[in-house]
């Protein structure tokens, strides 16, 4: 008989290593052969991903609007559950995504100032209920994020994109609408302390992953 | 002492004319000294054009769920009233825009069967209350349209977009929704027969718009 897969989310503002680790939970699982669907948002399908480009183009002389900010995200979301994420889980694939809608709260929310009721409103609207099974928090302070991120960045070359020119004081509040988010949610939530060496995290990430995987068993 | 502008727009299916008829509109306000801003749904600002041609974009392979085409109409929406709309009725300007939200309701509530009070809950989601003042709709047979439609379209070897590819079933629903909208909100819509010759229309038009432009000088 087939089981629902499991839904994991990797949260935490820029800098934290998110990518690397994605990859590091996506080889845990399939090393204990479970089929996984690794994604991200906004994005994961070819419509939310053109979603995305719209949401992170810098090149728009016309600032975009909080509403409409948001509207656009969950518009990404709306399809993203309904092409791939729930298709996934419903024959049995675990999901990995690299962030969701815990990031529009603390972006969205903590950045922007929009009031979380609005927010929780789209999220019943698009989601009906649906919600991670596990999230992994990769928290760090912010200059430590943005020391990292500018040396990554030196060595690239690349264009930052509108998020990464925000200042310190925006991620500050990301940080802190993440950690509220998690203080309120505590059986979802495992917070790791992403500021370690990545030995030291990856093995906080796969303590995690062991106690959820055995209860879930 | 400065004075609100007012909030028209024109409403209704394929090939009823509207683009026409917004020029008519716009030139009969301007002869009686307004100053007129035209705009169009969906779009009408950089930000929102480009959600615009998200939506009408016919070349994905995925199909775009309802609710995610919803929510970017919405997106682009709260981008036009806020850059747009908003700023023109408050330095005095009149806006004339082509299609609305009745448009939502009309397209993605009777078109795509998505419930009315989801599309509600948007609506007080971006609009907070606002509303036009006058909607023109419009209203001919899908046929009729279709015939006219289809005799532009070989006129001019335009690739039709994704809404004008739907069948004739979808567009009479189209009809009806406009209609209970226009039979809900009798002070705020004047429906235009659009199936005559376009003097007659254009008669009703200067009409209806004489009436309203009475009641609020």
């Amino acid at each position: 008989m087939s089981k629902r897969g499991r839904f994991i989310t990797l949260e935490g503002g820029e800098g934290v290593g998110k990518s690397t680790n994605v990859a590091f939970v996506e080889t845990w699982l399939q090393e204990r052969g479970i089929e996984v669907v690794r994604t991200r948002e906004p994005g994961g399908t070819p419509r939310a991903e053109a979603i995305r480009g719209l949401l992170l183009d810098p090149s728009f002389d016309e600032p975009l609007h909080s509403d409409a900010e948001l509207l656009l995200m969950f518009a990404a979301r709306a399809q993203h559950l309904a092409q791939k994420i729930v298709p996934a889980l419903e024959r049995g694939a675990w999901v990995i995504c690299d962030r969701f809608t815990d990031a529009t709260f603390a972006y969205q929310g903590g950045g922007r100032g929009i009031e979380t009721a609005r927010i929780a409103q789209l999220e019943q609207f698009v989601q009906k209920g649906l919600s991670p099974d596990l999230t992994l928090l990769l928290d760090m302070s912010p200059e430590a994020a943005k020391e990292r991120l500018e040396g990554r960045l030196r060595d690239q070359q690349t264009q930052r994109d509108r998020f990464e020119q925000e200042q310190i004081a925006f991620f500050e509040a990301v940080r802190r609408a993440y950690l509220e988010r998690a203080a309120a949610a505590p059986q979802r939530f495992a917070i790791i302390d992403a500021g370690r060496a990545l030995d030291h995290v990856q093995a906080s990430l796969a303590q995690a992953l062991e106690e959820r995987v055995a209860l879930w068993q």
